[in-house]
């Protein structure tokens, strides 16, 4: 375990500008941001000073104090157990901070509520421990992880390299009959043999009308000549994150199809454009905004052409989950896809090319390019 | 789509005998088990009374419409409107339900709070509507999907095969050197080529001293001679999930590598006989604790013998998350696992077998048998 005591200490600094005790760790992707590592069920603790603190379940200790020489590791032997013993441990450190911190007799305490945090849990835990306040981790961790360091775009840009081998392989197979399912199938066996140790979404391969959906799981019919397909890659290195998403056309396409795919095309052009530090995902939803109209297709857009992106699959901005997150401007360092929305005709189909970008000073900076020509062969 | 009208009218007679106005689906196990299909962003509401209720973006509708001849669709246009309209049209079914239901002037709202509901949605649901009671749809639904159809069986026993594929290949594949990540990219390829959609967990595969993790993630160095070696695999078809979990030596196993796979393979089999409607998880805990402590490792056995298993991979009992389910008696017809938890010597290392068995009048049905030779010719 490489722990990032570097990152440890931030958090610290800002949790104790703000008052929080703790922020308690039960995802896997801040886990691994802190610990260089990651396990089935990541637990730990975070306190406003001093060493991290892990919690593991018995069998596991002697193997994790091996491989955590400079830390801290406290024990207990049940799964039922820790969130006893976190809530015994959060009242110690309560009990050092000062007091001023506590409103009402609460101390604040930091958990990520993102979609891996269980509401029962949460509610559990709240049950168990009314001493303390939760609050959304968000402004804690979010300014720290947004900004990806030389290492962790490294591993981005090979998760996405990874991603573009799975493509290839898709439109290596791309045929009259073909199923989705069989797609998936050999797109991920090529990214797993590529080094992916999975993909942080099902792999969506969508057919026909099917590409309408925002996104669609596995399409249940063959592909048939003429059609849309539409494939959306997730592969994941090390926990980092890829979104390479392709329409293809098996044949040739028809005049809608392929006034679609242009503007797409042109939607994906003006955003990269305009995507520069101080750039927010209302202002690049404004510029799809009007090139769909000047296409006629106005009325079709979906709001949300771009995400954050990093260990989790979706991070700030992230507005089609958090809507203020529409407003949030982009940061140099930042990785944010385009093309997350589909533009689709209802009842035709749907089309979209999304990739990663670093947000450069002076513009994107794409992880690994790939190719855009829809067309395949018949 | 294949509605499930006599499911529908179960939970609504269900939800009236408790005064709930109605359930909140947005989990694919749920949508799955009413509606037949799933999609990416499963939305849907059953009111107490009348037809259930679809919710589709708008580039969704005519494909869902058309899937839907008897349903009703209700359709919004953007992602962030979505929560909104649920809560529009919770008033309009609040308007028509009995008074007497609302306690406080509030009435009450189904929703499974499991893993896949996070705690951000739930909040935001609970700000957005502070006219209902958000309650866990335990209650209501447990009862309904706890008991397994013989379709359900079918494809859980077809799932527990694709899971005995993915094993073989493994089997093929021991040998030193290997990695796990080799052996979990075949797994995953081979169940996949079976029929496999994907697997509800990701593929664990543990080494030597990491076979002590109670779910390892990938073990990072090759498998030596000697080794013990745990494999949990959990492929799933049509939603529905297996578990088939297995412990190798490559080579001749030492004596205490052969004295916890004796261990193990005699609680599994008293287990086994111990399985009949009206037994717990507790009670199946304390037989295996009578053999764990008969071999002298009493002090390492972990609790949560079993869980019970279908579209989620835990479901009720599923004690190890919810403690009182060690309590829940087993009923003819349930389908659960035994050998969920591992039996290890920190430090050494741990073995399990796990298989899924429903439960019958007279005893288990093991849904697909498997060999549990652990000797792998090195």
């Amino acid at each position: 375990m490489n722990v990032r005591f570097d990152r440890v200490a931030s958090i610290q600094a800002a949790m104790r500008e703000r008052g929080w005790i703790a922020l308690v760790v039960l995802n896997h992707d801040d886990y691994r941001y802190l610990f260089g590592t990651d396990r089935t069920q990541p637990r730990a603790l975070i306190p406003f000073q001093g060493p991290p603190e892990l919690i593991a379940f018995s069998g596991e200790e002697p193997e994790l104090r091996a491989s955590l020489a400079e830390g801290k590791v406290r024990v207990f032997g049940s799964v039922g157990g820790q969130i006893h013993d976190i809530v015994g441990r959060l009242r110690e450190i309560a009990a050092a901070a000062p007091a001023e911190w506590a409103a009402e007799g609460r101390f604040k305490v930091g958990l990520q509520m993102w979609f891996a945090t269980p509401a029962f849990l949460v509610d559990l835990f709240k049950q168990v421990n009314p001493e303390v306040e939760v609050v959304s981790s968000d402004p804690v961790m979010d300014p720290l992880r947004s900004i990806k360091e030389p290492a962790e775009l490294a591993l981005m840009t090979q998760a996405q390299r990874i991603a573009g081998l799975g493509m290839d392989r898709v439109r290596e197979l791309l045929r009259p009959g073909v199923t989705a399912h069989d797609l998936a199938t050999e797109a991920t066996y090529a990214m797993m043999r590529a080094g992916a140790e999975s993909t942080s979404t099902p792999v969506y391969v969508n057919f026909g009308v099917e590409t309408c959906m925002l996104h669609g799981r596995l399409s249940p019919k063959p592909l048939e000549l003429g059609q849309l397909a539409l494939i959306d890659l997730t592969p994941q290195v090390d926990g980092y994150c890829a979104n390479l998403a392709r329409t293809f056309v098996l044949g040739e396409p028809d005049a809608r199809q392929a006034e679609l795919i242009a503007t797409y095309r042109e939607i994906v052009a003006s955003a990269r454009a305009a995507m520069k530090p101080g750039v927010t995902v209302a202002g690049l939803d404004g510029i799809a905004h009007g090139v769909c109209a000047s296409h006629g297709f106005g009325e079709y857009q979906v709001y949300g052409l771009g995400h954050g992106i990093g260990l989790r699959f979706e991070e700030p901005p992230a507005s089609t989950i958090i809507p203020q997150h529409r407003n949030l401007p982009l940061a140099e360092g930042m990785t944010v896809t385009i093309g997350h929305t589909v533009l689709a005709i209802p009842g035709f189909g749907g089309v979209r090319f999304e990739d990663v970008y670093r947000v450069g000073a002076s513009g994107p900076e794409i992880l690994s390019d790939y190719p855009t020509e829809p067309i395949v062969p018949a």
